[in-house]
């Protein structure tokens, strides 16, 4: 965001917070920030603070980024946004928060990970916007456009439900295929020589952070059980077809699954 | 495999078989066949056979085409092995046939799916290599080294194994999130709108050829419901983590997911 921030706004100073030494020098030397800062050093000159950090640190210090706050723009960029609203729900600077979602990211992290162009053609969530002062709202839109992002509005409860159903439980998937497979690998080696396209897309998600997820579905915990029941049992469809033979059916589960292209091009 | 075989051998003649008019069609407008021909009237004049059918119609298929055979070479490139194998193991012509899998798809299928450069840097497996003549074995190996791809052989049992640990169990946990999230989506469409890069390279899959995919799961039955019982088992784990709030175990499965960096780059 740093990268697209500089382009879009030439002369922009980004100061830099990270409690990882390493990860602040790096971004440092790969020119995302102008300088590094400590928390408290860093909000009385910004116009705007972006927090980009797991969801429950955000839970965490989002109340004391706002205690610290005169007229700011504050904004969060986490996977989760019902908690995060709900706790600075009666803060006294909760119109100076923007609750969003840019819905852009990779299975790495820090510094090194990021994309130039990451967020065209993506769309960006801002949950709760009634809740925010305009002009906060108009700042954080008038960015997400020129990022090349399109808006949705959804109030915060509706947004983790859609994220548990587009993100939060393909991770888990990712994450349990990664484990079938290697539990399997303990007694064979070579099954990765074989791994293909198809594999590496689907077993991609599980290189991503754990820190980061944890703390995600510790918040969504409710809306990942109910849409993780539903996918298990959506397996065993798959399994039962199989156990008694029901080919038929197995044909029309595939092409009821096929009907995703009407969506996904 | 048509379009790098004509960079590889300049001058080579590739006549097309297929029952379907509209893809023999589109595949000689493409330039990947020079003709089409019906089977039994390109098989004499053959000096290699390549079968790219659903394994259903390959095992039906391919004593047809043994029976025409005298000194052509026969590759098919299916995604089981055993069944077809077994299938053929007596037949009189078995040696000029060579068991492989080259270890490259999309979820496209038909002759519009081609992709150049397809298969560098990919796996190809050839089964039961002894149950082949040195000479049928030598042109298969030549050809795949050729288009770029670096040989593993095994036994045919054991490749299917393998096939539904790296392939065949990841179509189904992408058909199954599809038909998750497609019950979903009959409330509300505004979910689409999010699915962002992890979703679509998990549900990629899920566009997948009903056909083809119903004939392998039938040939690879038993071990793709082994792998489906233990993917759904590991499902279950994170299943129970949330259910019970135990982060710490949730942390720890995540952790052993992301070893598979180990081994995927």
């Amino acid at each position: 965001m740093s990268l697209a921030l500089r382009k879009i706004f030439p002369g922009v100073v980004v100061t830099g917070v990270d409690r990882n030494p390493a990860h602040a020098e790096e971004a440092l030397k790969l020119g995302f920030v102008d300088r590094v800062l400590e928390i408290e050093k860093s909000i009385p000159s910004a116009d705007l603070v972006i927090i980009a950090i797991p969801v429950d640190a955000t839970n965490r210090l989002l109340p004391e980024i706002l205690n610290q706050v005169t007229e700011q723009v504050v904004m969060d960029v986490g996977s989760t946004k019902k908690i995060i609203c709900d706790t600075v729900q009666d803060h006294v600077k909760r119109s100076r928060f923007v609750a969003t979602h840019p819905m852009w990211g990779t299975e790495h992290s820090g510094p090194s990970a990021a994309v130039n162009g990451a967020f065209v053609h993506k769309a960006a969530v801002i949950c709760n916007r009634e809740e925010s002062d305009t002009d906060a709202v108009l700042l954080v839109e008038d960015i997400y456009r020129q990022l090349g992002m399109h808006l949705v509005y959804m109030n915060a409860a509706e947004h983790d439900v859609h994220a548990a159903y587009i993100s939060h439980v393909s991770h888990i998937t990712s994450f349990a295929l990664a484990n079938t497979v290697l539990e399997k690998e303990k007694e064979d080696n070579a099954i990765f020589e074989l791994a293909s396209g198809g594999f590496e897309s689907t077993v991609r998600l599980a290189k991503s952070n754990p820190g980061m997820w944890e703390a995600i579905f510790k918040q969504n915990r409710e809306n990942v059980l109910d849409v993780l029941n539903e996918h298990i049992s959506q397996l065993r469809k798959f399994k039962t077809c199989l156990e008694k033979e029901n080919y038929e059916y197995l044909g029309e589960l595939i092409r009821q699954a096929n009907t995703i292209k009407r969506i996904l091009k």
